[in-house]
């Protein structure tokens, strides 16, 4: 790796920092360059903007993110496991980017404008929905859930649950509202999602 | 009402939209000044700092927002179906501010920085859970619904629920992810909130 690229990657992740707390428009140019100790001269060499900055601080806040929650999925062999530890993962996992899920934080700072960034957060959290609906569809296959379920619905609804949760847990500063997502969407798999094949 | 309280409540219901779309930080002082057709001094005229303009800008988002999701539950009388109508409200409802929820457009922005914000905005949702809250209460009481329900941790759900898919619903620009919010808790409210005598 030359020493331009270490600079540019060391940038984006002090960006993805910043603005995943504050925001991108919440971060100044003079954030931008406190936070990675270049002048702007310096930051201009690597992007040819703070839209283009923003847009790759937020795929690596992302990638970030879903390695956390994904990290350890594959020795859960049970679909239904799968879908509750990737639950565990999202309330209690650490990603190394601090200030929430930039996919909740991202859309709520681009609904209204920013065409980049909200492209870029639109293709996360749709690669995190079909993540979870081929967890699902893996399941279905292997008579593990109930045939009448809908892969894509099951994730959304696990998807918007946790993000609204993580809402009122960030306005709240504790975990409580985390935690009755959790139990409400495990009842919710073990009762209407998973294939009881005995009871049957 | 005197000229001044009126331009003074003029200022807050552009300021209330302006940062209800572009958020508190995306809003310029010159974007105020277009939205409101005031000077910077005629806007400190009427308000110490952007902040202070911010915080009641919010106040009025959200009681704009409550009251849309509010204003006819008095017409139903069982628990249960009041709980679906403001879920409906909440989907179907156009609030006099644009720019979506405006508790969760300010806990993002808020969540890692301005304490007179995010004090507000914590108020509004308490305000918001206490009000369903006391609609669960109601239906216990009046044995609607089962007595092992909790009554905040109903509220809690519908609004993280919503908040969430509204969240999704904003990033595709389709209702869909809240429409399946809505399906799954009016089944979980029929299912496993309301109280069935004669099953029982």
């Amino acid at each position: 790796m030359t020493k331009g690229q270490k600079t540019r990657d060391r940038i984006v992740v002090e960006a993805a920092n910043l603005f995943n707390q504050r925001g991108f428009e919440g971060s100044s140019m003079s954030d931008l360059m406190a936070a990675t100790g270049l002048e702007k001269g310096g930051l201009y060499r690597h992007f040819s903007s703070k839209e283009e900055l923003a847009a790759e601080a937020f795929d690596y806040a992302w990638k970030s993110a879903f390695e956390t929650r994904i990290h350890d999925l594959d020795q859960v062999p049970n679909s239904i496991e799968k879908l509750k530890r990737f639950i565990a993962n999202f309330i209690d996992g650490r990603p190394a980017v601090a200030g929430g899920c930039p996919v909740l934080n991202t859309t709520i700072e681009a609904d209204d404008g920013n065409r980049l960034l909200r492209d870029r957060v639109r293709a996360a959290w749709r690669e995190w929905r079909d993540y979870l609906a081929e967890i699902v569809a893996a399941g279905l296959k292997r008579k593990e859930i109930r045939a009448d379920v809908d892969a894509k619905e099951v994730a959304t609804l696990i998807v918007s649950s946790l993000e609204g949760a993580l809402m009122i847990a960030r306005l709240e500063t504790t975990k409580e509202a985390l935690l009755t997502a959790q139990s409400h969407l495990e009842r919710h798999l073990d009762t209407h999602v998973r294939l009881h094949t005995r009871s049957r």
